[in-house]
C-alpha cells in the first residue's frame, strides 16, 4: 500500500437542459486534482490550496474535500493522519461542479488510498456530504457524475435513486466559463414555485427524448429534445450574452446548448470534434465581443469519472 | 389484389403513470375488428357496427372509420367504393383507447387494401384527425402505440415528434374495466392548469426512470419510477376502489399501476404471466365487493400493431 497518492477529479455539467436537478455529466477537463500524504500527526490537515486565490477555508471541519475525508476515516474507525494538498484546476462558482470535484477526488482518493475499503456506490453518500458542507445541500446531479463518469439520472432524491446511462461514444462537450457572477442561491431564487402543467408536459417529453437518444446514440434525437422552456428562460436573464452564445452554436452545427448548473457556465454538445473545438472558438469570440473575459473547455464525455494520476 | 380485408387493432393505454401525455403502449387484447370490402357504389359506406350498442354515428362524415377512409381515398385519387364492417370487441369510453382502435384499423385496412401506398409512418396522421373527428382534439398517445406497436413515445406535438421506444420482452399487461362512467372532458377539466415546479421535477425523474428501465429491460427500475404524483391523485377520485385495487396489485407482485387515459380502467404491468393473471382475478374480485361490473384483460404487451386477420 502507497503512502501517498494523486487524483483527478473532473468538473460536471447538471440539469442539461430539460433534466433540472436530475440530469448530469461529466467532461475530460477541466477538474481538480488532489494529493493526499499519510502522516504521523493523526490529524486530517490542509496542507496547502492553490488555484482557489484564498477562497477555500482551510478549516479542516469547514473545507469539503478534509471533512469528507474526516468522515471516511471515522465511520472506517481509523485515526490515520493525512496531509491534504489540493490543485485547483478549474474556476469556483462557475456552475462546472467545483466542489463537487473536490468532494469526489478527496473520497476517492482516500478510498484508494485505504486499500478501497469501500465500492463506488458507497463512496456517494459521502461526496453528497461534501456538497452539503459546501453549498448547504446535498445535491448529487454534480457529485454522482464526477463519481461514476458519463451521464447520470437522479431519478429520486427520497429515497436516492442514482442511475449510471450509458453515454454515446461520439460526444463532444464545450464549456464558457465567462467572468461573471451568478450566485447559486440567487439562481435558485428566482425560479417559479409553480408552472404550468403543460410546460411540465412539454419539459417530461424532451427528457424522455434526451434520455431514449443517449440510451440509442440518436445524436438527432438528442438534439431535438435539449430544449428546457421552464429554467433557462428564468435563468439566462443573470448570464449576458447567453442568447447571442446559444444561437451561435446552433448555427454552427452544436447538437443542443444549455446552462451548465446554475451558470454562469455555458455547455454545447456536439457529435464531431470539429464542432465542438469550432464551438468553443465562438464562444470565445462572443465574450471577447462583450469585453468580458472567459475560459473554454473542449473534451469528450468523461466516461470513468476520477482516475489516479 | 384482394377486394376485402380484416384488420384487428389493439386497444391502448396512454399515460403510463407518470408520463401524461407523451407515453402509451398497445396491448394483444381487446381491440378492434374491422372489415372493409371494395363496392361499384362510389361511396364509403357504414354497413354494419356491432358491438356498440347503437352508440357509434352512421354517418359516414361523423364515423371515424368512415371518415378516415375518406380522407384516405381523398388524398390517394382514388373514387373506390367502400363498405365498411365495424365490430366493437372492447368497450368504448372506457379509456382503453376504443376510438383510436377504430382509427388504426381503418386506415391500417385501407391502406392494405389499396395495395400499401403509405409507409406506416404516413398513417399516423389519418389516425390522429380519427382521433380528432371521434374526441375534438388530434392526440397520439392511443394512435401511435396501436399503430406501431409497444411503447411509444411522443416527445413533442409541436411539431409531431413520435419515438417507437423498444419494449421489454416479459412484461405483460393486466387491464379492468369498471362499469364507472368517467368522461374524458371532465377527466381533462379537473385537472389543475398550474403545478409545483418540485411536483414537475419528480415526475421528470421518474418518467426518465421509466424510459430509461423500458430501454435496457430494467424491471426493478420500470417498477420504482411507475409513480406519477400529479394527475393520479386528481384523477383517481372519480374512480372508486381505485385505492383498493392499487394497493392489492402491488401487494401481489405488478410492478406498478395506474389510471388507463382518462380511466375509468385501470391497467398493470407485470414481468410474470402468472402474476398478471392473478392481478386480473384480485381486479375482478374488488369490483365484485363494491357489486361493481368488470371486464379483464390479460395480455402481453403489443408488440406489432395491427394484424390481418
Amino acid at each position: 500500500m502507497c503512502d501517498s497518492i494523486k487524483v483527478f477529479a473532473p468538473a460536471t455539467v447538471a440539469n442539461v437542459t430539460c433534466g433540472f436537478d436530475i440530469l448530469g455529466f461529466a467532461v475530460d477537463q477541466p477538474g481538480d486534482e488532489i494529493t493526499l500524504k499519510k502522516s504521523r500527526s493523526g490529524q486530517v490537515r490542509i496542507v496547502e490550496i492553490k488555484g482557489d486565490e484564498g477562497a477555500l477555508p482551510l478549516d479542516p471541519d469547514k473545507n469539503t474535500c478534509s471533512a469528507v475525508i474526516k468522515r471516511f476515516l471515522k465511520e472506517l474507525g481509523s485515526d490515520q493522519g493525512i496531509d491534504i494538498f489540493l490543485e485547483k484546476k478549474m474556476p469556483l462558482g462557475s456552475g462546472l461542479g467545483s466542489s463537487a470535484a473536490s468532494s469526489v477526488a478527496a473520497v476517492y482518493a482516500i478510498n484508494e488510498l485505504m486499500g478501497r475499503p469501500r465500492t463506488l456506490e458507497e463512496l456517494l453518500p459521502y461526496a453528497m456530504e461534501g456538497e452539503r458542507i459546501a453549498c448547504g445541500a446535498a445535491h448529487a446531479d454534480n457529485v454522482a457524475p464526477g463519481l461514476y463518469g458519463g451521464f447520470v439520472l437522479i431519478r429520486s432524491y427520497d429515497p436516492l435513486d442514482v442511475i449510471r446511462l450509458k453515454t454515446p461514444e461520439a460526444l463532444y462537450a464545450t464549456l464558457v466559463h465567462p467572468h461573471i457572477e451568478v450566485k447559486t442561491k440567487d439562481a435558485r431564487e428566482i425560479l417559479k414555485k409553480q408552472i404550468y402543467f403543460r410546460d411540465s408536459v412539454r419539459q417530461s417529453g424532451n427528457v424522455a427524448g434526451l434520455i431514449t437518444g443517449l440510451l440509442t446514440s440518436d445524436y438527432d434525437l438528442i438534439s431535438r429534445s435539449m430544449h428546457d422552456h421552464i429554467v433557462e428562460p428564468i435563468r439566462s436573464i443573470l448570464i449576458p450574452g447567453y442568447k447571442d452564445v446559444k444561437d451561435r452554436v446552433m448555427e454552427i452545427g452544436a447538437l443542443g446548448a444549455g446552462i451548465s448548473g446554475s451558470g454562469p457556465s455555458i455547455f454545447a454538445l456536439s457529435n464531431d470534434e470539429e464542432i465542438a473545438a469550432n464551438v468553443g472558438l465562438e464562444m470565445k469570440l462572443i465574450y471577447a465581443g462583450f469585453e468580458i473575459e472567459s475560459e473554454i473547455y473542449v473534451s469528450r464525455i468523461n466516461q470513468y469519472g476520477p482516475r489516479i494520476i
